[in-house]
Parts: C-alpha cells; sequence; structure tokens
C-alpha cells in the first residue's frame, strides 16, 4: 500500500556523508541531503532535497557523461559556478544540465543564511568530472586522480 | 556554446495544446506549459513548468506504465486527487509517484489565483491509464477507448 506521494520532509533523515576524498569532502560537510527519490521507490529518476548551511558547497564542480539534471530552488540564495562564471539564483529558479556537457558546475551558498533545494537526475551513472581538482570519477572505478590511480 | 543553465522562463512561449480527444482536453483548456526540459537539451529528463488557471487540471487524472514523475510546488495552491482521496498542496511541495503504480493522480486549482509548479519524469513511455474516464494511452496507439478502439 502505497503512501500519499507528497513526501514528508521531516520524516527522512538528512545525511551530510559524502564519498569524496580528503579533503575534497571539507566543502560538502555543511550540505544535507534527503533521498527522496529513494523514500518514494523511484527507480527511474534520482531525486534530492538538499540544505546547504551558509559556506557549505552542493559539490564539487562537475559534469556528468550520462545523467541529466534539473534543480528547483526553494528558499534562500546561492551562487551557481560554471566555466563561463557565477550567477546568484533563488526561489523558484529552475537550472537544467544536458548529459556530456563539459561545463562543470556546482551551488556555492555565500550568504549568512541556509537555502534549500530539490535536485532530480536521469540517465546512465557511467561518470564525470571536476574540472578544479584532481579528481574523476567512474561508475567502474569509483573516485581517481586524473591519471587513473584510485583514491 | 551551450547558454547559462538557468532556465529563462520569459523566453519560452507556454502553450495550452493537448492530444487528448474531446470532451477530455477542456479541463486542460486553462493549463500552460513550457518544455523546459527541450530549452535546456535534456533527452534523459523530461521537465515541463506548468501555471494551472483558477478552474484548471493538470491532466486527467492518470498513471504511467513506464515512468516515474516528480513534481515541485512553486507558487499558489492546489488539490491533489488519488483513489485515496484529496489533499491540498502549495509551495515548497514535493510530490512523486514511482512508475507502475496503479493510483491515477492529478492536481485540480480550486482557487481563485493561479498555481505553478515544475513537473520532471523519467524512465520508458510505455504508456497509462486514466481511471475516471474511457481512457487510456500507449506508446504505439496513442488514446484509446479501453476497449482498445481508437480516438
Amino acid at each position: 500500500m502505497a503512501a500519499m506521494p507528497r513526501i514528508d520532509l521531516d520524516a527522512l533523515e538528512p545525511t551530510n556523508a559524502t564519498g569524496y576524498p580528503p579533503p575534497f569532502d571539507e566543502p560538502v560537510a555543511g550540505r544535507w541531503q534527503r533521498k527522496i527519490g529513494q523514500a518514494a521507490r523511484l527507480t527511474e529518476l534520482g531525486a534530492r532535497h538538499v540544505v546547504l548551511e551558509p559556506g557549505a558547497w552542493s559539490s564539487q564542480r562537475h559534469w556528468h557523461k550520462g545523467e541529466d539534471e534539473l534543480l528547483v530552488m526553494l528558499s534562500g540564495r546561492a551562487i551557481l559556478v560554471e566555466d563561463d562564471g557565477e550567477t546568484e539564483v533563488g526561489p523558484g529558479d529552475i537550472i537544467a544540465w544536458a548529459r556530456g556537457i563539459e561545463n562543470g558546475h556546482h551551488l556555492i551558498n555565500r550568504s549568512a543564511e541556509q537555502c534549500s533545494f530539490v535536485c532530480v537526475s536521469a540517465g546512465d551513472e557511467q561518470g564525470g568530472s571536476y574540472p578544479d581538482i584532481d579528481m574523476m570519477w567512474d561508475a567502474k572505478s569509483g573516485f581517481m586522480h586524473k591519471d587513473g590511480t584510485p583514491y
């Protein structure tokens, strides 16, 4: 028997866990994620609710080979960083990244308040890369240096 | 050269087009959709920004065989209708439907103001059904009566 489909965020434990090797884990220590896709038993869509504490990053700046991503800002303000520069985003803004576009992106909360958003994804988890640091990722080997040696 | 990934809603023409045969098209005449997934060249994620005028429906009540759906309310209030009853939803609410769950859903704007949301989907467009009316759909034949004869 399925519950009503509105996600009860209070019933989901937020986690700040990350698989990033040190020191790349430090900027995401203030990123609190709720796995809403898993809670709703979605298998085709990945979906997370994310709260960024002041100073926290959404991720290391990255792009995906095989996955589309889309983010809806719910509250607060954040700075979107890409190759081309920075853009401030706020509530109601929708941001989308097509798979395979090699322009890394992430959000940084430079404000004094929390911000929150929903991030969804779909496609093939082939891997991706991190333009600002010596790290790349693929589904088989996990996090690696850019010469292919594992972390 | 990709544009910055924040979706410029003002640059996208809203459409109230529907493939529903009459009279099932009438309740969605006040549904104005912007194809944000297409604008962002997404191929794995379907994504639409939707405004419902007072009285409008998001769709006929339906479920999908092969697609997950997730909706984020941006503004206004709407009534979510499912087999189990009705729930009011508003800004920041996140609603998710796993593929294959045969519990039809839609939103109705019973308020005096517009409401808006983002709706995303992923998976296989196999088809689905409409529990309240004599209609079903599959990717090969389109909209059909429940005895399989086409509209």
